[in-house]
């Protein structure tokens, strides 16, 4: 079998591999499809070499099939297609309080342990999540950033009939929109780049250049002047946290989805004029994965359209070369099948 | 009747004034005591002069007793001792979807339109919460401000047994403090002025000096390793804003309470890394009045310990000169009975 595996300094290399026997509690996969996720751009870019020892196996947006089962492992049979949730909570304690999703010593599978970037992966049976057969293990592998975008919408409370407006159009922004839309709410995206734009539109979303339109303006005449009910900040520029607050109705929430690493001024006047609210949020619980399978299963989401690129597992370098300088990639999947 | 007046620049005066007949949905008060506000010594000194218009009578803390009822108005009889919900709502539109207290053309009475410091005050009935027979007036004149703190611990959404910091211990953050109590949170205040912090210990409440004392590693101790679950930042200093997030539980609170006129660096990889979430505050709504209006009947709270000092109106002046270098002033009363 094939790995690929993350060196340093921006090499990924393709090697041989042995397959890992599944341990008791643990499953054997053949992977399908693992999709590229930013954060393992940011790993390629070495922004993580503290944290991932290398060489690394990396990749955790995956779908795969069952190939061999662990000991102790009940309800799963070799040919299930399954995906998997890359979170590892088995340090957890009760200083966490039950929240498994984020507890102080969380590994996340694919960074901290070896992810899905090779034709086979052990991993614990309880990250696994069953597909329905017939499931089109392609946008099976999308179900990890989808349920990124499901917490963060059930987070964000979204109701049919609000107003949402997603701040930034990657694949994360477009999920949102997209879950937000089937979430009943009427959804603005704004983003600057013209090919994400267009992008936005052709899924049926409306999109707005921030720098063209005036956002507030435009959530204010959406909603008979009182502004949008949420906005989800996925750009993590500062421009956007500065303004953010500016278009939320009475009572407007705030889904931080991006991830900003140093502080960025708030504009808290707006917290206490029309006591907004913010929410943070991180990766995904449970409940997220099962509304992500469904969503993938039941077809209503435009999800093809978000794979622009799938190369097989040899051309990995290539593809994490390429992503460094396309801008109008959104979602690249490696195909892993052997 | 005299009235008391801000005539701009540091001025106050009393004056001889006429009572108001209540028109119809009115209600003329005998004011017992009015408290005076951070807001009204902003006034004192300039800082709302765009919006006062002079002379004005200010002052919104405010007990009294009915005097003279207007036509169309039931429920009360003149004797009865009352406390004043100083919003004017009466421009809301649809737009403000029914968050009456903030609506976007709220009026704040004792700022926008006649306030307290007066023997006789004119009031819409809406404003107006009954006491229970045999309330201390000094003790209800308290009534604003503690529904302040009883909108603040809602919002927060405090439960028995959690651990709520409150940072800032000026009347509001005290106030906050005793109501997150008698919700039956354990209190941790926040303060760094020596006086401030043996006024806390002496209402029961435990206070430490963040400089001394390293208020995240004490969250920690109190709370089995997990830290807090809300933090009420109630000083509005810039040191607050960026160490508040540090101190939480996965899943804490943050309630704004203190007002940040500009914007202000937050940590927002906390957010995302806790899944924090931020609650903005501003005034209160009817049920808080009524909870604050139980509670000074109640007599649960230490709340005569507030009151620093009670000034008859004709030394209302004296009490603003004093308060502007009184560094030891908790809640200053102004006796307006006539």
């Amino acid at each position: 079998m094939k790995a690929a595996y993350y060196e340093g300094n921006k090499t990924m290399s393709v090697g041989d591999a042995s397959p890992v026997p599944p341990g008791p509690g643990e499953v054997r996969l053949d992977v399908a499809f693992c999709g590229i996720c930013g954060t393992d751009t940011h790993i390629y870019h070495g922004a993580m070499d503290q944290r991932v020892q290398m060489p690394q196996v990396i990749g955790h947006e995956a779908s795969a099939t069952v190939a061999e089962i662990g000991e102790g492992v009940a309800g799963f049979a070799p040919g299930d297609p399954v995906v998997v949730r890359p979170l590892d909570n088995r340090q957890e304690t009760e200083a966490d309080r039950g929240y498994s999703h984020i507890c102080a010593k969380l590994k996340f599978i694919g960074i901290d342990s070896p992810g899905a970037f090779q034709n086979s992966w052990t991993v614990p049976a309880f990250t696994l999540h069953k597909a329905p057969a017939g499931t089109d293990l392609k946008l099976a592998a999308l179900c990890e950033p989808l349920a990124v975008a499901c917490h963060d919408v059930r987070r964000g409370r979204v109701k049919p009939g609000e107003l949402a407006v997603v701040i930034g159009g990657g694949p994360i922004g477009m999920l949102v929109a997209l879950v937000a839309r089937e979430a009943g709410a009427h959804v603005i995206l704004s983003e600057v780049n013209a090919y994400r734009l267009e992008f936005a539109r052709k899924l049926g979303l409306e999109a707005i250049n921030p720098m063209e339109t005036n956002l507030a303006e435009l959530c204010q005449a959406k909603s008979g002047g009182s502004g949008a009910d949420v906005v989800f900040e996925v750009s993590g520029s500062k421009a956007a946290a500065s303004s953010m607050t500016d278009v939320l109705a009475l009572r407007g929430r705030i889904v931080l989805v991006a991830i900003y690493p140093k502080p960025v001024e708030i504009n808290l006047f707006h917290f206490f004029w029309k006591e907004l609210e913010m929410i943070g949020t991180r990766v995904y619980e449970p409940e997220d994965y099962e509304q992500a399978v469904q969503l993938v299963a039941g077809k209503t989401l435009p999800l093809e359209a978000l794979i622009t690129d799938i190369k097989p597992l040899e051309q990995l370098p290539l593809a994490f070369q390429e992503l460094a300088s396309n801008t109008q990639a959104m979602k690249v999947l490696i195909d892993c099948r052997a």
